[in-house]
């Protein structure tokens, strides 16, 4: 039984992890802190947890929020992680961090990701980078399972890395070819009211922003090159859609050579065969977002334009799930050493 | 462990079970049978279920669809219950239905119900009526222990029931002052497409029907008099708004004696206090719906308006779950002496 | 040709009014006033208007929003319309608020409203009361063609006070038992953010809110006690539910004594007789607020509960049309002369 | 004053049209043909339009839907247009269609069109082919203005064509590197119902379809090769997200030299200098769909990648409008000799 604390706990991101470990058979939450609706009980705020979670949120300044435990999660925004992860470390706690801040292991690349969004390109924490393991775990699943600190990766991330690592990783694509098409749910944006997430202003509007360029396509480019093993650069557009959760990414890529979706396929069942998470499906298969709400998985849909000799992967995931929280607690499994789908293995609810 | 089997598999009553018995630790799947889809496993069909339940669907007159279970969930429309719970008892399973064949205890009190909804008033298997338990547990639970053949309430009827069952009790309300507006999702009526269910006939779109009666009304009527001791008479009014999942319904009665909110208050909390599944608010709560999503629950605000000497009670529940496959499982574990909780007990997901 | 002005112009119901007097003939937008987005362009800051009014918005101290203008629109919170209206009315302009301001037309009435809201209940140009009429072109309209200053009814009160004026004048109805059950849409909060009504919270999320008291209950129990000749007191209870423009207001009143729907649908089509925009419809017509989104229509289902001698009518209006900048349109129509109904016209879109 | 017959009047491309004649000058609505729904009112069938036009829905084989007009819209399936159109210019007509008909001018294309979407690719009327006109005005005015026979653009074809016709003409744009990422609104798939589009199973719900091929894809690339002047090739993928109205279409293409967002923004304005309906827009403009919902606008949004030295535009249309009846009608007044704007100039509601 691991004790676990959730800081930034009143997110999207923080509610979503608090939901999955009242459900995880070895974790107990012992600490919950926010900056917001300071010391009132989580099932006060959320009243859809009254009865299973009454831990009172505690302020990062409340002595009762430096406890240790043997999990914490940073739900937090960026910034946020690398001021509190070498304490937490220092008690002997596994860190798992959403934001930007340990997904990069070196300052180099942490100030690339932190100039494009504006931030400050100085990583406070240095010492760690190099220590950190990029946690996606389909990937990287040997490294998360060694690291102490994690940075959980993007959700827009998600979905393109994984839709698009197999074709890669065989070289069958051309490396600046690739261009991911992505559209997500409002919830992406998190709790954070905003004019542009105002329900009248949301409902039957699709729009597309920063096209200027979004602070995922690092990571994206980061992997991708990784698998290829030489640089891949990707054109991505963000789009939000009214829906509550989901992300569609639509993925292309020129193909290098003739490929035919059964081969596709088969390439991507061979790279998946170890990932619980992924589905890989073929071009017929009628499935949406929908299809993957409120859980882990990953759905991929293979299919191939052969007139213009082009791959095209439509991959499905729940943004607060599999791209966010659900990703965060496999990640846990892994760095405890439980199964990597324990607490996370549901097959959701329809409709 | 109990086997069990599900009548009318593929409808959205049935998926909804499927998924709880999923992840039900003292059941098994063991039989689906519907009349649409035969042969594909229900992973195909529901592709969210794919990896989770991969039984094939049977046709109801395929011998495999005979075989004995311990359980019996006829997740079909009124009249299909009735003509198979005789063989499905006679093999020794309880049996849970979902429909109005076996709310009713007398073959008298089942015609009103059947004419009201232009059915046919004679009952197949009349020497049942009597044995069978209506299946509202806090209402019912010593009962529905009991018996081998339960009749599932119907989801307006829980949301109508429970919110006014206490006050009825009390003597508090005039047995004709009774007033049920009732505001359902889409989902709460079927996976049958409709001209009205077609999403861009509906999006936007809010209309009260069946102005000339509901068939719940039946059963709330006859529930709320057993209350009271007397004859209650409701106006109801049924209404569809474009969300998939909850039942709202706000209840109205005229006090018979002012009356606070505190002491409604307590008389609620007292009648339901070894309820789990039922909250008691107050009228400060900020509750919704979206709360009891994906759960069983059922949210009741209390309400005076003084100034008219009114009690209004607003009553929350997802149709799907307590006003349907939630009250299932809730009924099953009595039958089967399970806890009444198991499998049940989960906040839902938010947003 | 009147020049018009428009005070609040980039709120919902500024919005609303402009994009009617576009397509009005006998009306000029001459000057548009708002506290945010000072000096853009309105067809910058709403893009749809884009190349149909490009005239800046204009701060109130601009001494250009002090410009006079044949009729002012006050499309402004309580407070403001009565700070401006002295000042509007010397420089000869009608003027129409949307506010509460004008609703009353004695002090100690308007007190009263303001206190249900929390507001000062001292007006602050007392000595237009009296001189302003209520903006129900359906009641008042000859009050209405004389006044140089319309308050404009709240929207929920229009849907109710058109659904049971012509049952309280004919004296149907007990004038103690009505109950106005009304669920809007979110447009009718404005275009302000607030965490309840961000998409992610609002999507799949029904609730009741106010139950201590809504502030439309004054109109509504002023305006049925007129045409009631009596005190009528009624139980109101606003909800939300996830469409963007509409309500849905179910109204029930006891019946002093036994009456056929076919009377109350006499009665009501000759009360509407004049009114070109309301629809008097029997209870088996299939119609929601999608068939009145973007129309000043207001549709009125009529049904008779003759088990529990209750009248039951279904009101449907668009809250941004008929519940606002509609009824201020048809307003300004009476109020200049023109035909009622002129630019106010059309069918609306759908689906 | 023209006489207009409408041929499956009651389809949402139908009652499109309706709607929009109604609130023309200089149209007549005479004539309502459908297969459904015969002998009622159109006003009862579509609520909305009770009042403004009562016309009976007429039988194809009642003699009064034989009667001449002078314009005749087709608002039908693929077949129908080409079984009707010669009797109907025989009359004197001029025919507007909105399905493939008569959007190829040689059998020999019809062919390629009608085999991709698995119709008999014999066309039934092959002597008009060459004498009807491509209804997309923006490209096509002069030879509109001269046709008897029109046939309407597709909706996703009309967001792409708009979208990439500049850049194909100036050939800034590789011929084989064009990439169509369409996501359309359910209205798309009309009226008729499925399980697809059934409310619960389309709310929350994202997914691509017809991986395999859209028909539209002909029109597109016939299109864009006309401008380019040497044969393009698109890689098109549908998808279909929970909104009613509105198509939002990314579109990218590899430029063939660098060329800067001013350079483009420049070409596309000069390009629909004289289109009112469209509007260019630089990559920081805040629009999406709802912008342009209920109105024949196409909003384009300008961007270059130049990491990636490509080409992105982003293409907003309302697909019952522009993407439909919008364009109908703006075909119809220049087949008819009325100024292009006629009846179409409207800015739509917000929100």
């Amino acid at each position: 039984m691991v004790r676990v604390k959730v800081i930034g706990a009143t997110g999207y991101g923080g509610i979503g992890i608090v939901e999955l470990l009242l459900q995880h058979p070895e974790a107990r939450l012992a600490t919950l802190v926010a900056r917001e609706d300071v010391g009132q009980p989580i099932g006060q705020i959320y009243p859809h947890l009254a009865g299973f979670c009454d831990l009172p949120v505690l302020a990062p300044d409340d002595p009762r929020s430096q406890e240790p435990a043997d999990v914490v999660f940073f739900a937090t925004p960026d910034g946020v992680g690398m001021q509190g992860a070498p304490a937490a470390l220092a008690q002997g706690a596994r860190v798992i961090d959403y934001s930007g801040d340990f997904r990069f292991t070196t300052p180099e690349a942490f100030a690339e990701y932190a100039r494009r969004i504006g931030k400050n390109p100085a990583h406070t924490a240095p010492q760690l980078l190099g220590r950190n393991a990029y946690g996606l775990a389909e990937l990287h699943r040997a490294a998360i399972r060694q690291a102490k600190i994690v940075g959980n990766p993007g959700c827009f991330a998600v979905s393109c890395i994984l839709g698009l690592a197999p074709a890669m990783k065989a070289g069958l694509v051309e490396p600046f070819s690739v261009i991911c098409d992505c559209k997500t749910g409002v919830s992406g944006a998190g709790k954070k009211v905003s004019p542009t997430f105002h329900y009248p202003a949301r409902y039957e509007q699709m729009n597309a922003y920063k096209l200027a360029g979004h602070q995922h396509v690092c990571e994206v480019e980061r992997e991708l090159s990784l698998q290829a093993g030489r640089e891949v650069r990707v054109t991505f557009t963000a789009q939000v859609v009214p829906v509550c959760r989901g992300i569609l990414s639509t993925l292309y890529g020129t193909l290098v050579r003739p490929t035919t979706e059964a081969e596709v396929l088969a390439l991507y069942r061979d790279f998946f065969r170890e990932s619980p998470f992924v589905r890989v499906l073929d071009s017929q298969a009628a499935v949406g977002t929908l299809h993957v709400r409120g859980t882990n998985f990953c759905n991929l849909v293979v299919s191939v334009d052969s007139r213009t000799n082009r791959l095209r992967i439509v991959s499905h995931i729940d943004n607060l799930m599999k791209g966010q929280a659900g990703s965060a607690l496999q990640n846990m499994n892994l760095m405890c050493g439980f199964p990597e789908t324990l607490g996370l293995l549901r097959p959701g609810i329809y409709p």
